[in-house]
């Protein structure tokens, strides 16, 4: 059988899993203050090309977005972000749990504009009534998007202006960071991503590691409370070395990026094969994650051989689905697929 | 000048000011234990044809909405409501403080349908990542609701029939609730409103008291704990014989019923004028809320002599605006409006 | 029968009822928007002798309470208060509700000290695991306290001094602050308390008001969106003029330090007539709250013609029990009782 | 240098670290929905001598804590615990970010009795104004408690009792659960504490795993959402078989059990140490964390060779101590330490 479903399907990569038994009987400090976590911290930095940023790592998204979405909005502020955003739809309420409104962008591809967010802004402000509403306090976007797609540097460029104009910070979901910036149609580097935010973070998870995301704050200001409150959120680990250990890994000699690259050249095989076939995009994704709309009868036939996600319900003839590749993936698994669609 | 701008800018009836005269030198116990709380709560019962329901009195609507809706929500669950509900928009976050999300189906004319609750039920139990999203607790709809509109009694039968077969209770938001009944087009009690939900409120704020709404808990197995939860959430009125008193000058001799009556009457006429005059409606409203849209040329003559909400911004050549009449409009004040634009 | 329960068992004073009833057919902008609000403003502000602060009315304690501190503190921050402060207690975990600790001192008068304060920063810095606890971000107090209690001027600016050196605020709770400043043994005036701390307030619903408190923002920069803030915690009122008129009464020709002293001149009547007829003091209280230790049996007595609580549970041959005055307490009231004790 | 500052400074037991190399390449699907937690689940039940229980994992204490009594908890309810409980201090808050109270109860040893919660229950019951207050709505403790002590069957059944007459239920943290059941003072028995309680939790991270906690939930009816709270809380694990999988090898041949053994003798081990040289106990722990009353003198001296914790600020002459074994600890660790005091 051949899997698809998802990018955390695997384990982790093998150099990781070798540093875990070089390093299993050291004796560390708790809660991120070894020294495994300041060496990844300093990787980071430098291959972020940032000097006064902080750094810190926790063990997923959902946790992650939720610790910094609270620690930066003010009590009567929300986050604005797309309608299809992951912490609008796929966590279970974790920002409004701690008390904030998803302020929600039509989106038809994933991405937020400038214009957007201009344009939301200034309706909100011309609004005589805008006290009584959810003051837009900071932007959320994904990078890729839930939707495999990608902003362009001009795009980001202006978002981040936008946001400045505005006087609210942007945050970046990178919990699939690596294969957004390994895409061949990608044209900004992580030091560009970092320069046009105010915190992102580097996913781990999807991206060769057991767990792990690393939040970079390129404007520390704004979060200078980072212990306490991922301590209060249930996501400070005890042993902290096991992120910074994973992170020291993928940060050395490049591999997160090269890891990152195989995913999309798995991806990409992937999609010229369906497209060679005369299969439609749902969406055109220049990352790991595929959307094709699949006659049903292809459908069925391939779930006996091969697991991937209907994307949102059966339809009559034919149906959207989410084909996704890793850093694990190999061509054998491709080819595999691609017989089967034969 | 003239003001039409919304329905609580007068003080309340005059029978409420001459009971606070007459009681104002009593000493009664707080919170709503006197006797005056106890008398409304009757008369209320006996309007509502209700025996074994529990009623409760807060200040304002904001706090009954987020006290009512905490209240009977699980944690991981979120109340399901028109995109253009006053919860949604105008309470700043108040649902979402609490912790809950707002599930939002997108609205026309301000209402919901039992189509569009069954959909949203199925499609979200049909989706098989619904663990990690935001279950669908309740559903919360407004009476009128915030366009003037009004459901039937069929419609509303409907939508107590969808939320029954979906096991999840019905609140309806009554700020507004004399208005509606007193429509001419509503074909609807007391009565069959309270039948039709779990839990309502009868508004007093806009409807002839200084302040204060009426909690009717029809399935009182809901919210066992009004108390400690009003308290909690602040909104338990020291003074609580205030609350009971109000409405209870209220629910005497059908007090309520007629002065909503009024502010219906002024209502049509207004509207009647506004139509024979060529003027177009932006909502057909049967209730005290009258949405027209004008030419802007009419607008800001209209505005030297009266004061009245632009619906949204001001548009190239003709807006939308409303116009508000309340229990206490008199036929006068409508008589000088209908001067204004002629 | 005669009541002594509580400070909030009549109605208002009767200017105030006056007022209500001139203003009743007026039509004005809701929210606090208004003429009378922004009268009241101005009168508190002259009455505080301060120029840059901000003044905000709400409806009740609990609710202003939980609005300032939770529009005060950082998420990774609680509230240090004594263990007897009304918080602590009796607002059913309101402050707690908004997501935030109340840090507690052992008191035995109701009071913090300077020295409580130094000693708890200090202790919790020195902690070296105090990234993992709570952190003191503002300071509770109320005047008077909970048990009758006043603060002396020298005490208030030790203080305001330790929070100063601790770079925290100071927030006092003056549910009763009339009764506190017109105590024979206050050596401090409203202005001298304004200076000493960053935001209090001055209660009204047990100082002649039917509801209301006035927010006195001395530091602004601390609470920049109290309109949000209030609408969202539940506590705007719509008719906000309520609030504004009834503090434009107070405010005028001194009626609230007027009133206020007579809740104390009955107050001391009675204490001296429990103390001459040689019962015990439970605190020697300066304010309208009297706590006495009564034996049973003259409870039992007192309690068929007058009404009074209990302070705690019953104990075997005398208990603790709290006799309240107020702005509307006559000497008849007093001379009653203290021939029931005769 | 010899480390005994805690129980999570090493990795994990080899037999982890051979199942993590083992499964490395399989694809499985996430969240815990995997064959691994199906097995963990299933050894655990067996372990704890249950059938209709429910189990679930999640990363770390803090975040099953918040979770567990979030999701028990009704929304004007408190969790009762001992004031030195782990949920009171070093969780930064996170239970009242939940927006519930943590009620204290002032203990000398880390534990509560069930003396204790019948009294805390009677009064706050017999209190008049106990619905302004925080209700008592579960109970939770450690065990061992944060100062090593651990419940003697009699106490467990005891506080069972309380608890089911009070009709709250009795949750237990057993983020050392291992080194509890270890001790040879204990008389209880995994069932038994399984048997004695609703919901408990087996701790991993500082027993034998990298990290990881099992709940176990004894009475499903209390936490029927348990999937989307985990989601919203952030703790739900992308790739949750890592912890299926590290329970299924610590329940395999009763590892855990044994390996929780060595901790114990090595902690008998240096406490008959210290003792026979004469040191004093700060309290009698008969568990994996040994405190001590050392001169600064000794401290000073260890210092150099050996890390352990100070057990509150340093004090003049002596200061109490903290020395923790782990799953770990060698012989030859102990046999070290005894070396550098003598």
């Amino acid at each position: 059988m051949l899997h698809f479903d998802s990018d955390y399907m695997r384990g982790a990569h093998p150099e990781i899993l070798n540093k875990l038994f070089e390093t299993n009987w050291e004796q560390t400090t708790g809660y991120g203050s070894d020294e495994y976590t300041a060496g990844a911290r300093k990787l980071i930095l430098e291959a972020c090309g940032l000097k006064d940023a902080e750094v810190f790592f926790m063990v997923g998204g959902t946790q992650t977005n939720a610790t910094v979405i609270d620690g930066i909005l003010y009590r009567h502020q929300g986050v604005v972000a797309a309608d299809t955003a992951h912490i609008n739809v796929h966590e279970a309420g974790a920002v409004e749990a701690t008390g904030h409104k998803v302020l929600t962008i039509k989106s038809t591809n994933g991405k937020l504009s400038a214009s957007d967010i201009n344009e939301y802004i200034a309706t909100f402000y011309r609004d005589e009534s805008h006290k009584h509403m959810v003051e837009p306090g900071m932007v959320y976007i994904s990078f890729p998007t839930e939707l495999g797609t990608i902003y362009t540097k001009s795009e980001l460029s202006e978002l981040h202006d936008a946001c400045k104009k505005a006087n609210i910070p942007l945050f970046i979901d990178g919990a699939r960071l690596g294969y957004g910036l390994a895409s061949e149609e990608c044209d900004i580097t992580l030091s560009d991503l970092a320069r046009l935010c105010d915190v992102f973070y580097i996913g781990g998870t999807k991206v060769g590691a057991f767990f792990g995301e690393a939040i970079v704050i390129t404007n520390p200001s704004l979060l200078p409370n980072m212990i306490p409150l991922m301590k209060q959120h249930g996501g400070l680990l005890a042993k902290g070395r096991l992120l910074g250990l994973q992170f020291e890994v993928l940060f050395t000699n490049d591999l997160y990026f090269k890891i990152s690259k195989n995913a999309i050249n798995m991806a990409m095989k992937m999609k010229k094969a369906f497209i060679e076939r005369g299969y439609k995009l749902f969406v055109d994704s220049p990352t790991n994650q595929q959307f094709f709309v699949l006659p049903n009868e292809l459908i069925d036939k391939l779930s006996q051989h091969a697991t991937f996600e209907l994307w949102g319900p059966r339809c009559p003839e034919e149906t959207p689905v989410r084909f996704v590749t890793d850093w694990g993936t190999s061509e054998d698994e491709i080819d595999s697929l691609i017989k089967l669609i034969d």
